[in-house]
């Protein structure tokens, strides 16, 4: 979204659309205005790519009958130190906070806990999900697997694991910035060739390999060979073999073993075309530092890594060194003054699908709200 | 090490040099006998850098009294799902090994456990640790703070952190291959670029950046700026921004916080001058497949994830598709009967190391052993 074009919307009613779109299709109000408050948290923090605009792909799902969006996920078993909840094939949002929940109150019971989910669909950004620990200050650590094929491994041909993100929040000693590193274990995400396709721009080496293994740079040619889903597609983290893509790929593997063998969930390539819901698994994971040490100590620790990385002379003049999360809390707190800007195109989805569902339309500004926007407790 | 050149030495040799030089140094037998095995170990995986070649690098640290070799590790604190141990300023391999020991346990009890080592040194390689859990059918978790600053964070200037490993492994239905990855969060090691410097061989974009962010490829100035740890050195994993350095970046960041901040070990930049010891810290995740679902699917799910990778048909006809911990398994599997191939300067460091401390020299043979060898249960 280039600031000229964009037309903004203040989160609450954003929040307001979802809420009414997700009732509308048939989720119980209280729960739909849950997930859409999880949604929304993505678009304020500037991951666009994960929050509101994924409403248009959720009704295509809620139509083709892929994800039963009246069902409430379930805790199926649980132990101590941990449980297991089946979705039910709804959409992941609530799901996962329950698993949050859960992992948080049995972290702080007995120092460390896990919770997997099973038979979810898309949940929108992990990273929302790992700060509901350190906004406790405990540590989370979010794992997902993905509905799409998209990455090819190291010496591969074919687009075999999705892009399979993960997210690690830590508490630092300011509140409104936590330590969030939410990636994806590919080197970048379907949307950005997506995005270069649509700008034209050439992509960068080691993004996009074809299925001989080559690197692809035209932006068509590559964007075609990501959506393809068959030979050739992202490169893992690292990218090429010399630079160590097999280290991304191993993380991918890591996170589908976490996320999808550990909660029984379905690996994507053995789904079978019968299969009418995609199963997405996900994982969770809690420690309270106060089991290892004081609670204390340990924020002055990781506040003091922060500090030093961020205070390192940058490179460039200007372009200052962040810390994972740095970007998120910036986008927050300008988006919460001044809106959530949406490109022209995602505004007339949006504003269609509201006509479609019969709910009210979203009201847009041509220019930053600018208001002053007293934010409730309740809408974090 | 190339094969023509290479010295051979049996693992049994390699353990009774390696106990007993500790054992010189005032290391308890039993403790130097353990300590050794996990030593060898690397070296039988194929991981030559962090196995019997680290023996002159810890001779000259016992020397300069930054390591308590006689030291034994302590449990400080303990809960139902975790503990933490004070190395007391030992070596880490015995340290960690507890650590494991310790989660296994409590896993065992309550689905999950977490382990941290503070005040440690140098264990090895993190994948020895991270095995100890797939060999009891659960998935571990291990990593580890490093001594040297080594690492530039994405935009910056200096190398503030280390190289930061991390392993993962995971049981899958054949015992001998578990899923191991064992990966610095660089991309690639300090050694590597040592390597290419001896070999005389262009170093690949994107491994080292100098003090303004520039890639270096010429094999004497790259591996100069990544022994300086002062301005430059090794790119995290990913690389340039552009290819997502920033995500390798924030792992080891992540590693810091658990291995670093949560055990309340210090963060290298910060160590004083005064600080006689290095002050490292580890830490250890393992999580029961069995408190989440039945066991043997969950072998069964892992096994359908690696074999579909290696079954891809490769880019290049001869270079499988491999998963993490392949070459691991076939280096052990042929070093258990040809010996572990050392180089000539290192088998003669070696040497020189066994007659400064009155021990027994190593068995060398100039040729592999081949012999049949029947490794027994306490080897491993």
């Amino acid at each position: 979204v280039t600031t000229e074009d964009a037309l903004y919307a203040s989160a609450p009613a954003l929040r307001s659309l979802a809420a009414d779109v997700l009732h509308g299709w048939g989720m119980p109000l209280d729960r739909a205005t849950e997930s859409a408050a999880l949604i929304v948290e993505s678009d304020l923090r500037g991951v666009d790519s994960h929050g509101i605009s994924m409403l248009p792909q959720y009704e295509r799902l809620v139509a083709e009958g892929r994800v039963d969006v009246g069902a409430a996920p379930e805790v199926v078993s649980s132990s101590d130190s941990g449980c297991l909840i089946d979705a039910h094939d709804s959409f992941g949002h609530l799901a996962m906070k329950w698993a949050m929940d859960a992992a948080v109150e049995r972290a702080t019971a007995h120092g460390v806990a896990a919770v997997g989910v099973r038979r979810s669909h898309h949940f929108g950004a992990a990273g929302i999900y790992a700060t509901m620990a350190s906004d406790r200050g405990m540590i989370g650590l979010v794992t997902t697997t993905t509905r799409t094929r998209a990455v090819v491994p190291t010496r591969g041909t074919q687009a075999l694991l999705g892009t399979n993100p993960m997210a690690f929040a830590a508490p630092t000693d300011d509140p409104e910035r936590p330590f969030l590193l939410d990636m994806s274990t590919s080197t970048v995400a379907v949307n950005k060739v997506k995005t270069y396709d649509h700008r034209g721009l050439v992509i960068p080496e080691g993004w996009v390999v074809d299925d001989a293994g080559h690197q692809l740079t035209d932006h068509a040619i590559a964007h075609r060979q990501v959506r393809a889903q068959a030979g050739g597609g992202l490169t893992p983290l690292g990218g090429a073999e010399a630079t160590a893509g097999y280290k991304g790929y191993g993380l991918s593997v890591m996170v589908q073993i976490l996320a999808g063998a550990l909660t029984g969930s379905t690996f994507a390539p053995h789904r079978s075309p019968s299969q009418h819901h995609d199963d997405i698994g996900h994982f969770c994971l809690v420690i309270d530092p106060g089991a290892f040490g004081s609670p204390e100590v340990f924020l002055e620790s990781v506040a003091q890594v922060v500090t030093s990385l961020r205070q390192q002379q940058p490179a460039v003049p200007g372009l200052p060194v962040l810390v994972a999360g740095d970007p998120e809390w910036a986008a927050r707190r300008r988006r919460e003054r001044e809106g959530v800007p949406l490109s022209r195109v995602l505004a007339r989805m949006l504003t269609d699908l509201a006509h479609r569902s019969g709910v009210d339309a979203l009201t847009l500004a041509d220019h930053p709200l600018d208001q002053p926007y007293a934010e409730t407790e309740e809408d974090r």
